[in-house]
């Protein structure tokens, strides 16, 4: 047992070279064990075992600095680094997170969770060292998939300038969660199915000289080289960036994958080093099924198959729902940034694969490409997860909203999601959607109400989001279902004293928010909002009449959401007929982010969950 | 006089061919004559003169397509298709616009205004034509800056995959507003200064052949294509993306583009054609000064000299102050985006090169670098217009402020811009930056408060941010120079009734009002919010004392703004003191986009101008 041995940073190199491999079979089934209790990410950290030993190898942590891109593929990094522990609270509330976190190791040098980000903020730390006259080695892993966003891209520009190291590992499985897309993945494949490996260059040569004259030949191209440049090499591209390549490379090969990073260390320049990992390494089902096994929840390391059956969640109905639409209107598209499965836009895709669009983890490119299609007379639905679409904020104000042009946001994700913790948790979306002119925001209370919104939505004819939380679909209040009309809230329970304007996730939580008051002898009005923009003035107006509170409450940020619009609206109303004496109360998100956890811990901490809420309502009247 | 002749769309293919070179410098007369008056792009319209004409003649406008990327350059397209009277109101209060405009000409198939849309929005438009079984060109003309940012690249890999005709225009002219950066356009710059144009490839090859055993050579590498691929041809980079590359091509040489349109009309497939222009062209001031003849008020033609000399500007300020906070510390670090001059960071570049950074066209790598730099012990100092920062904010979050990195953000352009239009307002950024967690944002009175709010940022040691408008900075209320200190305003006149809280540009229209207020017979203090977040309770609390009405100015978006922050806290302190009788009115843009002109009668328009400002708070009281 060499993983017993692995305790602090550093003690890899303890390791004699010849047991690495046992040790990352070890690593393997360590992981796997624990995963399959806690869930977590699988398929990335069983393909990067042998690469993140290589680097620790070669590298002097936390003095040299590692980013990873994402993120999730970093659980041998932080086996590495001792935070084996670790792993039975992994992605808990008060645990180990499952991201890097500057916060929980020293050796982690940069917090990731978003995509494309590594090579940004390593060619930040490679300036920083240069201009503090530092010497280390700084190196960003950053996957096929992420290569497949703008910001990468943008980094890689820059990175063609240096004149000083910096490393950049492209970890090449294959794979973003679902299969990659477009015309760098297609050029990554033609690199990984070309002859050859490292040596390639030589082997063009050869092949010339060995034809007759060939040696005049060489010499010949070699002096046009600067017209001609040179013959295709693997990487070309890259080169042509400025960058210099080495690859493609075994990524299971630890030796092979050591002279890489060696050769590569004495070079002043930007090196990518092509490694090509199997995601799912060594675990059956994982590489089988790469999307379920990418995050997992706990499952059964026999058969693969989850512990528990899921129950019926958002993304579920959202899958189903989009099904039919495509079939009733032609003119319905659908788009996702590299999700297919997350979104549950699959059965779309497979239903209608003409109309439906994976563009990558691309989500500014997703909305203008939307925006294009609408143009075009299409009726596009955009799926983005809630923390993602921030990337795309400027593109809905400049493309869509702006040109009111009919895209659908489908918003999945919204509000608290748990286990990813901070950079997932979907708090912004209420506020800047509903502060953008010419967006029409809603939320769903129910399955039904999701169904009766996605058709209104498609129906609109002008920029509409619909925000939809992670998990279970809630199914209570099935009774109430009277039709969308813009901009209208649904009275649910119509009483006097405390009126309740829930969004979305939280009408279930008024709900039992207004029984518990009622236990306590209040009277509460239950009132669905349905709209985040434009808020229903009039059912505003109503509830300032007969009531003495207005309890406004949403999962998401304070500043910029709900709870602020209506109360500034009660403002101007009161400002209007200054004898009208209605309290208003806002419950939402505290000022700041959201650790990870289960999301009942962390919405009892955030105080969402109906006895805090009750507690801040009693404390009000 | 042929542009006599152009009065509506299509009315160019009744000019003889041979008569188009003088319909060109005719154009350019017309452009230069008009906007000497008016002020606008001048440049880059100067360089795609017989790009755009090229264009028209071999496309049916409005039934194919264009998509201008950016747009400013759409001016020669705007004489073409009707519009040549508008430039007499170029940019002008219910003038024509400086960009395409779908509601301004059915020849504008999409807006335009901020970089590197086209591609995306151009492949929108294709998929859509296709889904709709019609026949018809679409083209996106991109520039060479614009293929820096990462959306065009997200773009580019979605173009690579497309078995359908998309004609893309590279329309490089070696600059973005200032001069390109990094490995692209080095690229590019390669592609350029290589032997011969369109025929390059046949040109290798007969290199090639008439060396001993050429032939034989040629054959074989022939064969060997799939696996040597082939030999180094010009964009052969885009090549490997899958797209196919026709180039360069003198932009300049309307017969060669039309050849070049022509057979990229045939292919099935995206198609770029790379054409070369020259910025200015037939102008010499424009050439020699592309920066600022990039955009330009009124001129004199024959010295290219600006009409009127500008007063000293908030750029200006920040261009002195960002040389002394780089020579007082050398941990001060400068980031623009591809806006050296227009950012005012040129002096800085000039003084520490090595601590000035030009990323591209490239927001939100920017921001993601800065938070490198930044986690590698510098203070990074971004300068993007508040705009184009709307492009950063899920980096600003992500990747800043949940790290808590000491970047400092100045946003200028904040606020009206004016002649631009909708596109460039800088009407979102109080609102999105003040909603994040962890993020401090500033707006100063005057000049000698931004100077010491910039040092303020740059000892602050997290995440801040300081607003400030285009234009003539402010140099009234001199005297007023209190310290600066997190979360806290600043009194500058102390009366009871009415409470001015305002923010930033809205200090001189508040002291305007206060003096406004008192011809009336009414007192008002006037506090200087200095911090939209954290606000400053403290002084909430003290006004809420001894005023009747709180009024809150600001230059932006009321939701999720100043006003709103302000409100709430009101909302929330009257609940503990229900006897406290208050009335808050939020000063604020109205809900929607505000379009182009001058920023005085934008003002007036939006509500925001002291005499404005003053009736609302005649009504309150």
């Amino acid at each position: 047992m060499y993983l017993e041995k692995i305790n602090n940073t550093g003690d890899i190199k303890k390791i004699p070279a010849e047991h690495l491999n046992v040790l990352s079979e070890e690593i393997r089934e360590f992981l796997i064990e624990k995963i399959s209790h806690t869930g977590g990410h699988l398929g990335s950290n069983l393909g990067v075992v042998e690469l993140t030993l290589a680097l620790h190898l070669e590298l002097n942590l936390p003095k040299d600095e590692i980013i990873w891109d994402v993120g999730h593929q970093s659980y041998t990094h932080k086996v590495l680094t001792g935070r084996k522990e670790g792993f039975d609270t992994l992605r808990m509330y008060h645990g180990m997170s499952g991201f890097p976190k500057r916060k929980e190791s020293e050796c982690d040098a940069f917090n990731t969770g978003h995509s494309s980000t590594s090579i940004s903020a390593g060619l930040g730390l490679v300036k920083a060292r240069d201009l503090a006259g530092e010497k280390r080695t700084i190196v960003s892993v950053i996957g096929d998939g992420s290569l497949t966003g703008g910001l990468a891209f943008e980094a890689l520009n820059n990175a063609g300038k240096l004149d000083t190291n910096f490393i950049i590992i492209l970890n090449d499985n294959k794979m973003s969660i679902s299969e990659n897309v477009g015309g760098i993945p297609k050029y990554l494949n033609s690199i990984r199915t070309s002859e050859g490996y490292l040596d390639l260059k030589d082997d063009v040569y050869n092949k010339i000289v060995k034809t007759p004259a060939g040696d005049s030949i060489v010499r010949n191209i070699r002096r046009a080289k600067n017209s001609l440049k040179s013959l295709y090499l693997p990487g070309m591209m890259f080169e042509e960036m400025g960058i210099v390549y080495i690859g493609p490379i075994n990524g299971h090969d630890i030796d092979a994958m050591r002279t890489a990073i060696r050769k590569a260390k004495r070079i002043n320049r930007a090196v990518m080093i092509h490694v090509i990992t199997e995601k799912g390494k060594g675990y059956e089902p994982a590489i089988r099924h790469p999307a379920r096994f990418h995050g997992t929840g706990p499952f059964d390391i026999e058969t693969g198959l989850p512990k528990k059956q899921s129950a019926v969640s958002w993304t579920n109905v959202f899958s189903t729902v989009m099904v039919k639409l495509g079939a009733r209107n032609p003119r319905v598209c659908a788009i996702t940034a590299a999700m297919p499965d997350g979104t549950g836009l699959k059965r779309f895709l497979n239903a209608y694969p003409e109309r439906f669009f994976d563009v990558g983890i691309a989500e500014e490119h997703a909305v203008t490409f939307a925006a294009g299609l609408a143009a075009g007379g299409m009726i596009p639905v955009v799926a983005i997860y809630s923390s993602f679409l921030q990337r795309a904020y400027d593109q809905i104000i400049h493309d869509v909203c702006l040109q009111q042009l009919p895209v659908v946001f489908a918003v999945d994700r919204a509000g608290i999601v748990g286990n990813d913790g901070e950079t997932h948790q979907g708090i912004f979306d209420l506020a800047f959607l509903s502060g953008i002119p010419g967006m029409t925001v809603m939320a769903p209370k129910n399955l039904w109400e999701f169904s009766d919104m996605l058709k209104f939505a498609v129906d609109f004819d002008a920029p509409i989001s619909i925000r939809y939380p992670r998990g279970a679909v809630y199914e209570g209040l099935e009774e109430f279902r009277s039709e969308i009309k813009l901009g209208t809230a649904e009275w649910i329970y119509r009483e006097e004293e405390i009126a309740l304007f829930a969004v979305g996730s939280m009408v279930e939580t008024a709900e039992a928010v207004r029984k518990k008051l009622d236990e306590k002898g209040h009277k509460a009005s239950l009132i669905n909002a349905r709209f985040v923009s434009p808020i229903d003035k009039e059912s505003i107006r109503e509830a300032m009449r007969c009531h003495k509170l207005i309890v406004t409450l949403e999962e998401g940020v304070r500043s910029g959401g709900y709870g602020e619009k209506v109360l500034d609206f009660i403002n101007s109303e009161k400002m209007e007929n200054p004898e009208t004496d209605v309290k208003c109360l806002i419950i939402s998100l505290p000022d700041g982010y959201v650790e990870h956890g289960d999301c009942n811990s962390l919405k009892i901490q955030c105080g969402i969950d109906a006895d805090s809420v009750m507690e801040k309502i009693l404390n009000t009247i």
